[in-house]
């Protein structure tokens, strides 16, 4: 038994669906989660900008003495995974290749969409793992920069959601698709949206719920698992102000949050090179 | 005469419509421009967050010698003016006194409409000022977060930037406006579209103008203007990618840019305090 925490981090409130899914599936886990809510989005935000932020959370998680780190954002999952891996001992987890086990757990998925942020889809993290895992299937990534903001602003039932969603989905309704993979965390709160526009053919996969799978599976086999039948504890800890991401981020963790408190991860020495080198 | 450059800041490519003017205006002054391109919104962030932020740019700006800074944001302006007077002895510029009296320049102007970020309308830096400077006069403030992302990932064109327009500026259709502010830097490229909108009687303010205005009148009355007939020199720096900043800040500029450097803010010792009081 090990009830050190699990650590999560995104670059705001989207990590959230991961909590949620982590505390359903694993209540008995202590978690530590990171927003870096000062310097959100990273979706727009280059590779070495994006490593180092990410390394910087990482080190401060590590400092919180968790035992496993959920990089519970799409973007900082395609850029930083691999570069933080040979950063650190802990065992890390991104959302992406949870998100690509689900899309082919349909037997014969073939016809496969993505949308995410530009950096994520630029990176072709998806689709390359999704092409090596399954030669010959077809992909089609988007990138969908105005749902982020859109769902930030709290405008999901608002006539502006539906026009953006018909702009960047309407290439998709004549692909045949099997399924179409939700690639950021702030885009299952448009699920309904989505589903009704693209119709019930096409199968949208969320990859919370499946991150939280793989956490349960990794805690497992490495022997991490908290002490059966505890009320795991929730710290939260963010950049910028604690009482607007308390506001803006309980629809997405479904409940309100306690315990969060103002972390300014990039004034604590980690010992990381001036320059940025070597990101 | 003093050659040295006029600094110039915005949280990324918004404040160019101001060195637009300025070099307009004046050709002789050297412009050295920071653009916090890593950290860019800063409209939906708090003030404090936002007042650091301003402050170690206005360091790094005064590390390259410059004789005046312009706060060319009206986030920071809002929220970091008076706070930046404290904490520098060189004269500090902001974009909203500047749109202020441009409003006013119509004499019987009584009925003003603001629209901007969350925070500059938050602040209330407007509001208070109109009110100020004329007594009785009505002034409607609405934040339009959805509007920077839109002109950011050059929708300007498209169907989306219509219905946002009308989703925020619907309510002013009924209010008899004299004025508009574009209280944000990334407004004047929705000029044309804002004023079919709103109709010919709605004057509409862009105070990238009237802030290169101020600029040269305090340059005059302290002395500090560069000489006559030089050909002005402008360096840009930013804390992300200069490849992508090139490339977003065109059309804003009106012109390519070359002299783009990296420059990471953050990572320099101005001696702030890390637990980032007293902000």
């Amino acid at each position: 038994m090990d009830d050190r925490p699990i650590g999560v981090f995104d670059s705001g409130v989207g990590g959230l669906t991961v909590v949620k899914e982590l505390h359903a599936q694993l209540p008995q886990e202590d978690i530590v989660y990171f927003g870096d809510t000062a310097r959100v989005p990273y979706g727009s935000k280059s590779v070495p900008v994006i490593r180092r932020f990410s390394l910087e959370i990482t080190r401060f998680l590590e400092s919180q003495r968790v035992k496993l780190v959920v990089i519970a954002c799409n973007t900082a999952s395609a850029l930083a995974l691999d570069f933080l891996r040979r950063q650190t001992a802990l065992p890390i987890i991104g959302v992406i290749e949870p998100g690509v086990r689900a899309a082919f757990r349909q037997q014969d998925a073939r016809t496969i969409g993505v949308i995410g942020t530009q950096a994520t889809i630029r990176s072709e993290a998806y689709q390359s793992r999704l092409q090596r895992l399954r030669q010959g299937c077809r992909v089609f990534a988007k990138p969908c920069p105005l749902l982020v903001p859109i769902v930030e602003e709290n405008l999901i039932h608002a006539p502006i959601a539906a026009l953006a969603l018909e702009m960047y989905l309407q290439e998709f309704l004549s692909l045949d698709l099997d399924a179409l993979i939700l690639a950021c965390t702030h885009y299952p709160l448009l699920k309904d949206a989505i589903g009704k526009y693209l119709g019930k053919n096409v199968r949208l996969i969320d990859s919370a719920e499946e991150t939280a799978r793989e956490v349960a599976e990794v805690l497992q086999s490495r022997r991490l698992e908290g002490t059966p039948n505890r009320i795991g504890l929730e710290e939260f800890y963010v950049s910028d102000s604690p009482e607007a991401f308390m506001k803006i981020g309980e629809p997405f963790l479904g409940r309100p949050m306690k315990q969060v408190f103002l972390e300014h991860v990039w004034k604590r020495d980690f010992g990381l090179s001036p320059d940025g080198a070597p990101f």
